[in-house]
């Protein structure tokens, strides 16, 4: 796609609710419009196009504040705390509920995607996010790279996007090497706060045994769920 | 256990409509007896064992009789055509809703667990019958041998045993060697005819993709499903 409609695409994204996805395209489409201003030798083009940047710039900048806002405005909607080798914690016990039509966009923060029990915890959240938010096309991963085999980790994530592509949903990566927080925001307005982030199971032991595909046959490690409401996106 | 013991609690199951474990348990009973008779030099003591094991000999045919009967007189509720490719048919989505508390019992034959997949699929099902099935104290699989590992498939079977002794809930495995029929009989009169028998599900490819865990993302191979109630065993 061109510059034009990728913001022309941002712009639709914003309007429709989908204010990651447009985050996005905004930031895509400014890097574009920035190379063809070094192109420009035409100074009046050139202002055109800075005025546009600084416009889309700002759009970008607003969906950052709104998103900041978003989260600190919440009120807690359960506090769930998971007791060290407890069961029945499966993401769809302890927030499935939270998982609807209205969910369009999701961020998913959490540090760690390296290892393949990591991988497998992120397909299981996808697999009930998919089936329970009909409506959802865009979500966006925020995690720290994996320094050891960094081809490994964009080999697995490669294969999980392809697989949303097919399915209409886009899968955003992105990498923070300091990134600390875990946490899960919905558009919907709900955010689900798990202090070890997605990787409280214990594996099944031996492995094969009641736990290996339904959660909720797992031992869990200790750790607390904050679920927060907040506004939705739009 | 002693005999008398046994032979106690087959009664038992036996009038609790858990008529497979007081299958098992009359054989076991049966057996013990048949040692004694062996040692026992007393005539009129003899005779009196003798009489017992006809009774119980009796009791558990009868139980066969009653099983094979049950599966004579079904009428078809559900025929699902499953096409090749196709997806959302989990045992969850195929035949979760028979799956309830009036289920105490399920025998299941399949012919193959030699696969780690197919023990997988195994695991599967009784991740959701456990669920599901409240009352379940007692599951038969029939199942052929494995010439070429023996050890491996005992020891995979002792581990879901072991798993589901923790639950309360006997796993009892026999091996036949030319067994071909695909089936599962619940207690509560429902019977799954599946003509591949548990393993219709393809691979995930590549394998970290949404179906990991949920197989309602799996694409299947060609078959079908029939399923016919009867009167519950009790």
């Amino acid at each position: 796609m061109n510059a034009k409609d990728i913001l022309m695409k941002a712009v639709q994204c914003d309007k429709d609710g989908r204010i990651l996805e447009a985050q996005d395209l905004y930031q895509d489409g400014i890097q574009i419009l920035m190379e063809l201003v070094g192109d420009e030798k035409d100074t009046a083009k050139k202002k055109v196009y800075l005025e546009r940047i600084k416009e889309y710039i700002d759009r970008a900048e607003q969906i950052k504040l709104r998103v900041q806002k978003h989260m600190e405005s919440g009120e807690i909607v359960a506090n769930i705390p998971i007791d060290d080798n407890s069961t029945g914690h499966s993401y769809k016990s302890l927030f499935g509920k939270y998982l609807n039509g209205a969910v369009k966009e999701i961020l998913i923060d959490e540090p760690y995607f390296t290892e393949r029990y990591q991988f497998q915890n992120f397909i299981v959240l996808l697999e009930l996010a998919v089936k329970q938010c009909k409506n959802l096309k865009y979500v966006r991963v925020v995690t720290k790279p994996d320094p050891k085999n960094p081809a490994g980790q964009n080999s697995m994530m490669k294969n999980i996007k392809d697989d949303l592509t097919q399915r209409g949903i886009t899968l955003s990566i992105k990498f923070e090497a300091t990134l600390h927080d875990r946490k899960i925001i919905l558009s919907n307005g709900y955010i689900i706060k798990i202090g070890r982030g997605l990787h409280f199971f214990k594996p099944t032991n031996p492995q094969y045994t009641l736990g290996l595909c339904d959660y909720d046959y797992r031992n869990c490690l200790q750790t607390d769920v904050d679920i927060c409401r907040t506004k939705t996106f739009s």
